[in-house]
C-alpha cells in the first residue's frame, strides 16, 4: 500500500537487544545500518538512551546507552541518509545526560511508558523536543489498560505537544479487531497527531496487525529484521517492506543482512513463534515467564509451562 | 468467536506428510488422533486417498493411501468421536477403489483440484457423496486464477450438489483484503453452500487470514499442529482453537501432542517461516523452488535464492 505519510522504523538493535543485553558487535550494527539505509527504511532505532549510572557496561552492551561516540564509531563519516532513533525508558535517563540535538547523531527519541507514567513521559518528550529532537510516546501494554484509564491517558496525550503516539501490543495479545477498535480510538482522541504501531508476534499476528493498523490509518510502522525482538519478536521488516510495495523500499539489502547477520543469531537465541510465547500472548501476560522457560533446560516441556501459567498444577 | 456452524479440520498428517512423504509412525498418527479427539476438533484429515497403483509404498508412507486396514490399525476399536477425512487428488484415485461409506472409517472426502479440473472434481465429489460420504471441493491456487475463469468455476460449483467449497491460498500469497474480497465472492456465488478456508503461512498470515475468513462468514477452518505442512505450513491449530474460545475445544491436548510428537519432527524437517518460503509467497509462486532450496546444502543462502527467483541473476 502506498501512502506518502507512512514511515518505517526498524527496531532490530533496540528490541533485539532485549534478547542478548545489546551485546552486538560493531560490525553487526554497522551492517544493519548500511542495509537499512540501502533498503530505504526511514528510521533505525539503534538502542536505548540510558544514563551510564543506571546500568553497568559490564552487563549490557553499548546500545543500552547510545553514547554519541559509540554511534559515530559505527556510522562513520559518510552522509547519514537514514534517521536514527533511540528509546528512553522513564527513570533510566537523566535529562542532563541528553545532548542537544546539534551535538547528537540521533534524530528522534521515543519515550516508552506505562499508563501511570504518561505525565512523566510527556515531560521527558517535551524536554527532548525542546532540545531539538523529534519525539514520540509509546504507551506500552495497552492490552492490560482499562477503558477509563486509557481515555484519561489519551486526553493527557492529546493536550501535549508530542506529535507521534504509539499503539503498542507489548504482550502480543491483540487480534485485528482489537487493532481496528484501538486505532480508531487513538485517531479520534489524538486528532492531528500521527499514530504509530508496534506489535509483538506471540500469536503470529505482528505483521497482520500492522497491516490492520495501516488500513485503519496508522502511519508509523515498527518492524525488525526477521522479526528479532523480545520473546516472540516483532513484525518482520522484510514482510512489511514487501507488502508496502513503495518503490522507495528495496527488500534485497534486508534479505542480505538477514543472511549475513541475523541467521547466525538465530542459532544462539530463541525469538519467534514458540509455544511458551504463544501461551502468554493468548493469556495477555508479560512474556517474562515464557522467556525464563525458554532459557531453561526444559524449553521443550511446553505442556508443563502451560499448566504452570494457567494454574492447573 | 463462537458460532455453532464453525468446524475445525486438522490437516497434520495429510499436509504435514507432504514434507516427509507421509512417513509417520503408527504411534504418531495414533497420538495425533487421540489428542485431536480430546481437544474436541471436528475432523482429522488422516491423509490422501490414492489408488495403490498411483504410488509405490516403497516411496511413500501409508497415509498417502488411507487404506481401511491402516486406518483401523491406528484408531483401534474404541468409539470414534472425531470425524475422519481424506483428500483425493484428481487422477490419482480410481472410483472403484473408493469403498462404500458403510465399509470405511472415513467420513468425508475432500477433492482437491485446479480450476481447469472443476468438472472432474464435481464428478468425483458426487461419486463420493453417492457412496455415502460427506464431500468438499478444495479449489487450489486461486491466487493465480483470473476473474473470468474463477467466475465460471464458481458457477459450475454452484450448480453442483457438493455442499462445501474451499477457498485455498496454496501459495501463501493472500493478504486479509484478498480474503475479504474472495470470501464475499464465494459466499455470494455459492449461496446456500458452506465455505471453507485453507491457508499457507509463507507471509505469517495463515492464522490472521483464517480469522479474516471467520469474520467474513466462512465456517470450515483448516489448521495443523504447530502449523506443520508443505513449505511454510498451515494455520497453527493451537492458535485457532485459542482464538475460537468455544468451550467444546480444549487446547491442552494439542500442546501436549505438539511437545511429544511435533517438536521432534521440527528438528528433522523445515516447515514454517523461512525467507525462501516468504519470497515465493510474496511473488505468488508455487513453493517447489523454495522447498528444493531448503533441502539443499545452501538453505541459508537466502539472497542467492531471492536473486534466482526474481531473475536478477
Amino acid at each position: 500500500m502506498y501512502r506518502p505519510e507512512i514511515k518505517v522504523i526498524d527496531c532490530t538493535v533496540r528490541d533485539g537487544g532485549l534478547m542478548n543485553k545489546w551485546q552486538f558487535e560493531d560490525a553487526f550494527v554497522r551492517q544493519v545500518y548500511q542495509a537499512l539505509t540501502d533498503a530505504g527504511v526511514d528510521y533505525m532505532e539503534i538502542g536505548y538512551l540510558s544514563s551510564e549510572k543506571s546500568f553497568s557496561r559490564d552487563e549490557v552492551g553499548p546500545w543500552k546507552f547510545c553514547a554519541e561516540e559509540d554511534i559515530r564509531r559505527v556510522i562513520g563519516d559518510a552522509e547519514k541518509k537514514i534517521k536514527l532513533s533511540a528509546m528512553a525508558d522513564i527513570g533510566r535517563i537523566d535529562y542532563d545526560d541528553i545532548l542537544p540535538k546539534s551535538e547528537s547523531s540521533l534524530d528522534m527519541i521515543r519515550v516508552a511508558c506505562y499508563v501511570h507514567q504518561i505525565d512523566a513521559a510527556i515531560d521527558l518528550a517535551h524536554h527532548c523536543m525542546d532540545k531539538g529532537y523529534e519525539a514520540t510516546i509509546n504507551l506500552m501494554a495497552v492490552s492490560t489498560v482499562g477503558p477509563r484509564d486509557l481515555d484519561e491517558g489519551l486526553e493527557d496525550l492529546a493536550r501535549s505537544r508530542v506529535p507521534i503516539i504509539y499503539l503498542v501490543d507489548s504482550f502480543g495479545a491483540f487480534y485485528s479487531e482489537d487493532i481496528d477498535c484501538l486505532a480508531k480510538k487513538y485517531l479520534e482522541r489524538l486528532s492531528g497527531k500521527t499514530i504509530g504501531i508496534h506489535c509483538h508476534n506471540n500469536q503470529q499476528l505482528a505483521f497482520s496487525n500492522t497491516i490492520a493498523a495501516i488500513i485503519a490509518g496508522i502511519n508509523f510502522l515498527d518492524g525488525s529484521l526477521y522479526g528479532i525482538g523480545r520473546g516472540a519478536g516483532n513484525c518482520p521488516l522484510e514482510l512489511l517492506l514487501s507488502f508496502l510495495k513503495n518503490p522507495k523500499f528495496n527488500v534485497r539489502p534486508v534479505v542480505k543482512v538477514i543472511e549475513d547477520q541475523i541467521l547466525p543469531w538465530r542459532e544462539k537465541i530463541d525469538w519467534g513463534y514458540f509455544i511458551p510465547y504463544m501461551v502468554t500472548g493468548v493469556l495477555n501476560q508479560h512474556p517474562r515467564a515464557a522467556m525464563a522457560h525458554m532459557e531453561s533446560e526444559n524449553k521443550n516441556k511446553v505442556t508443563e509451562f502451560l499448566d504452570q501459567v494457567t494454574g492447573t498444577v
